[in-house]
């Protein structure tokens, strides 16, 4: 079962709520004798940390993990990793309208239907907060996919406002606040949001992330495929409503001809001429680029006024007062490179487990695209 | 683990091949005394079934299913229900140019550096021959969710040509061989379509599917979201390569105003001013209908010459001769109707067994959009 | 969820009722390229076959295994392997009696209490035939393991006469019909069984699996453990009330001196003073033998009247007439070898998969006893 | 997968080391609005805590359990249960020896043999102290079960001393320190556990848990059958080497009239005149007592010198001075307990996902025996 579980392998259990004590997560299935420290997992939670940027929520958490199993003497010992984090900016205020208001677009009202119940502080569980485990565990599922498979993330679009592909510059995306690779994007998001911010309105984002160096073979038909769990690992992050793979919802318009990757031959390697499949065919790499996409919807907490209803059925307008981002996508980027690396890390294992991982063909483990 | 099953508490498992003598299903967690025959099964099977239009493959297969356990008397017993479908229409030919080419988009290559063998006959376990078992067993999820639920999809889009949204009409669905709700585009796509087939050509389409009645509460935070579940299942359907819930990857560019689904009272009842986020917040069904939406790339058998290699490194051009279907997308809205059907079954049981199933908080139970 | 499916990346889903039209299995999972055929596995069902003995039912199925998918040109090629056995010999006749009784000591009246039906023909899902998919998804399994592990079993006791274990001798147990160890024990149980036979009644049996070359390695702390999966396999098996590891319950009656398998060294190799520890410790194979034993009971459906009562609460006397196994024990033997088979193969590619399965530590590779 | 995670519905993930900072467990499926507290699982973990009687190791750990989220306002939220144990008294010591030496009997040999590293600190993750969680998560899951089913364990034996079962007192087991329900056992096993102790050995023991109030239909056939699942839990526990059902390993010995459980009606009631099932068949609970025992053997940690070797293949005696219990299995009594109540809670949801619970045949419901 998978209620609050990713993965199969590599399986990550997270727990906690925006305004508990802590929240944390167990990875069980890591292999043994991998060097691992805090500081292998603290870069990346800087990075998806709340109040880094002008436009990222203004709470200020600390979100030092601490390492409390699994490890020994510096090396992994097979047994299960627990991670936490403790809270230490949860505001105690007067949480009564919340308590008793959906909030349009949030979790509010799903949650009391199903459970009849809900930690209503900041949240609860379905805070974003929750996404900060996400990217732990995938500083773990770096340190198992080594430095031969690197994963890299990008906003590409904020808004009305899309990057120019042809000026993408993977460089520039750890220079500025919005991971964004086109600089001539930036002035023009920067104000943008600013005005966002100002009116005390939101607004969505696309991100893009890409797994290079992965070797064919990852992924497993016809429910375990590398695309199918990617899709379900960027899906479950908070405010996404699409995942594209590759050239995504564009082949719906495209003719066979216009989707054909081409392959040819390369330095007597199997080349690709395009990457249109996003590095997966029949749910299983190629060993191109794994190329995944998905959309942030504008958070639902802000101070323009929307309409809605209490608990009590009492009709009401609702305007979110708290510490909140104006474009939440920003931070999703860490929180989709962790899900990869996660997905990528339980693939490798399963992959291992079943073929023995390279003992068979391995013409296509040098790919040139 | 979950190379071949789908699903929790109702489980599928699929096996067979293209041109092995059956294909087949195992469902698993069908609760006990359900009516169950073979005619609740074929009807939908019969929408999915080569050569029942102009548009879709030649290959002749009736299709007939059986079912060989877990019904007693016309009932369900509550143990694994084995269906099989026996083939019946493979053609005894020389696949020589298949068995050591790789087709450009097709799972030949993955699957040889994966396994370092594939049964190469009509595409063996990567064929789309397989989701006939995944409209089969959406047949029995539909018989769990009762009348109550209703799942229907559509056709919105073959290659550049676009339903109008204002014009759809779910009765003329049902009326056309292409599952298209809007009448006015059925001449269009007939001569587009002609035109892709007589070039030897193939396209892309996108499908909606939609089900109404599902009640608030489905779905788990964090990694058993309904949305996420929905997302896996869609994007483990062939050649699929996005996935959308509601407004999809438009709120990428949206506000938070103009995403809000506004909340208000009408006769006493919670009712939602919009649906943008597709029946799902915070991964758990509201009470509005469930919208999902997905990308069909067009099929890479085609009779247009496109380069790739042979497994030997030869540089070659490829020509797909078989039976194949101009715009595979057609059969998948059956399809993505029993992933549906088969995701809320399982959701429907999952919920039951953690929260007793309506036990609480039932307010939401009536929604009005 | 595991209600007809077993293991993890070996994984063996079953389905059948005993007198439907068949019975079968899918085991997913299996490793490519590994020559496999219907003669592989064939020989291991013939050995529990009814109606092989004088002492098993009269039931007389061939009980042949076709293979329907998951193998091409003679090798496994990774994708789902479905099995299925036709049912050639369910009687038909009037069921009457059995559909309103519960027979003590069967599945009657509990499937009955919790399904509200049952398909009561031959005792349905809740049948011994069931165990056949085991053995032929354990002749798979074998293969895996490849020839360097040898599983094997016998009986080691019958009603009130045990073996003496000084005279065990592999050897014999394939030249009976009991999978008799004991070549002296023969005669005692045949006169025994004949008497029992002769009474219409049944007994009870003590069954011993012991795996030869198991690598030290396979399992996993903490709720994965070698002996905690062996225990459900063989708890699982119809009958079986009770499962030990090496010594078992003795050592509920031992000192620590008593119960120390003394570890030294043998030319160069570590090696074990004893094996009391089943060659499992902390739920880690050893390198020793894997060692399993498991009672079960005597079969219900006998001539000897047992006072019961009917569906509608009257009490009667039940005298179950059909063909049935007077020592249902015997025809175990080849089912928990199946088991622990699969066991092993499931936790071999586990290993291998978190592991990567000997590129670490090697000491113990192998062990002297 | 199932490395350090027990359950499906009511899932439980324990982590930590026995001398790392902490252990803890992540309590998953918890059915919402169930009041809880540290107050209704503390009682339980006093009863395991070492340091409470004279015969269990010295350690003095308060074994003061934290809820970290899953709880608001005193009310289970649906959302997973984070408990944890901070390690207090772990003494800083010279560990030199253990971190080279194999001790027959322990694990060191088999986890280093598995992954090439192990935290040797006090037996790392193979120390029994990882049941602490088992027992934390035992008291989430009786108050699942609620009031309706009462779970209890006894110590039956003692090294060579078995109690007289027709002296059996439930209220005489929380009078004395052994969980002994034979109240002439007691200076018996205290004079034979003073003479242990004082020769530095240890000694095995028998532990039976009895379930009371389990209403008929928990479980399924045929992998996910109550014993199997049982057998899995038990045998799951440090040093378990045997478990049964009911009757046990005794039914190998039995005929069938023998074994039988008459059926016959009582106050309009069905009634049993016996319960060798141990309230199980076919898999699935009958409305008797649920009945398990398991052996649990003699630690290998004592005073007593054994051979073995270290990990460089020296030959050696070894001698564990460490804090350890002479009758590891006295500690074992609450842990059997709290692994019945999560197999049951676990159960009892997947039944009412499958079938409603109840929604259909009750006849059974009241049971008398």
């Amino acid at each position: 079962m998978s209620h609050n579980s990713f993965g199969h392998l590599f399986r990550v259990t997270t727990w906690g709520e925006s305004h508990g004590p802590a929240i944390g997560c167990v990875v069980d299935g890591c292999p043994p004798r991998i060097p691992l420290s805090e500081a292998d997992i603290q870069p990346f939670l800087d990075l998806r940390r709340p109040g880094r940027t002008d436009f990222t929520t203004k709470r200020n958490e600390p979100d030092a993990v601490r390492i409390l199993s699994g490890v020994f003497e510096g090396l992994t010992t097979g047994t299960p990793i627990s991670l936490m984090i403790e809270n230490t900016d949860q505001r105690s205020r007067d949480y009564g309208d919340i308590a008793v208001t959906y909030r349009p677009g949030h979790a509010d009202y799903a949650y009391e239907a199903k459970y009849g119940i809900r930690d209503y502080r900041g949240g609860g569980r379905s805070s974003a907060r929750e996404t900060a485990m996400r990217v732990a565990a995938g500083g773990v599922a770096r340190k198992i996919l080594g430095d031969g498979i690197r994963i890299r993330g990008a906003l590409t679009q904020i808004g009305p406002h899309s990057i120019d592909r042809s000026r993408w510059d993977w460089s520039e995306v750890s220079r500025n606040q919005f991971f964004c690779p086109d600089r001539e994007m930036l002035p023009v998001w920067e104000q943008y949001l600013a005005g966002i911010r100002k009116a005390g309105s939101s607004v969505g984002a696309m991100i893009e992330i890409v797994a290079e160096g992965v070797p064919a073979g990852f992924g497993a038909p016809i429910y375990g495929k590398l695309d199918s769990d990617l899709a379900a690992a960027m899906m479950s992050i908070n405010a996404v409503k699409s995942v594209e793979i590759g050239a995504g919802s564009a082949v719906a318009g495209w003719t066979g001809p216009e989707n054909a990757d081409e392959l040819f031959m390369q330095n007597h390697k199997l080349a690709f001429g395009s990457n249109h499949a996003g590095g997966i065919l029949g749910g299983i790499s190629t060993g191109q680029d794994v190329v995944v996409r998905f959309a942030v919807k504008p958070t639902s907490s802000m101070l323009v006024p929307t309409r809605s209803v209490t608990r009590e059925g009492e009709e009401i307008e609702v305007v979110t007062r708290g510490r909140h981002d104006p474009c939440v996508g920003i931070r999703a980027v860490p929180v989709g490179e962790a899900m990869m690396a996660c997905v990528l890390a339980d693939h490798f294992l399963r992959h291992r487990g079943q073929t023995g991982a390279g003992a068979g063909f391995s013409f296509g483990s040098s790919v040139v695209f």
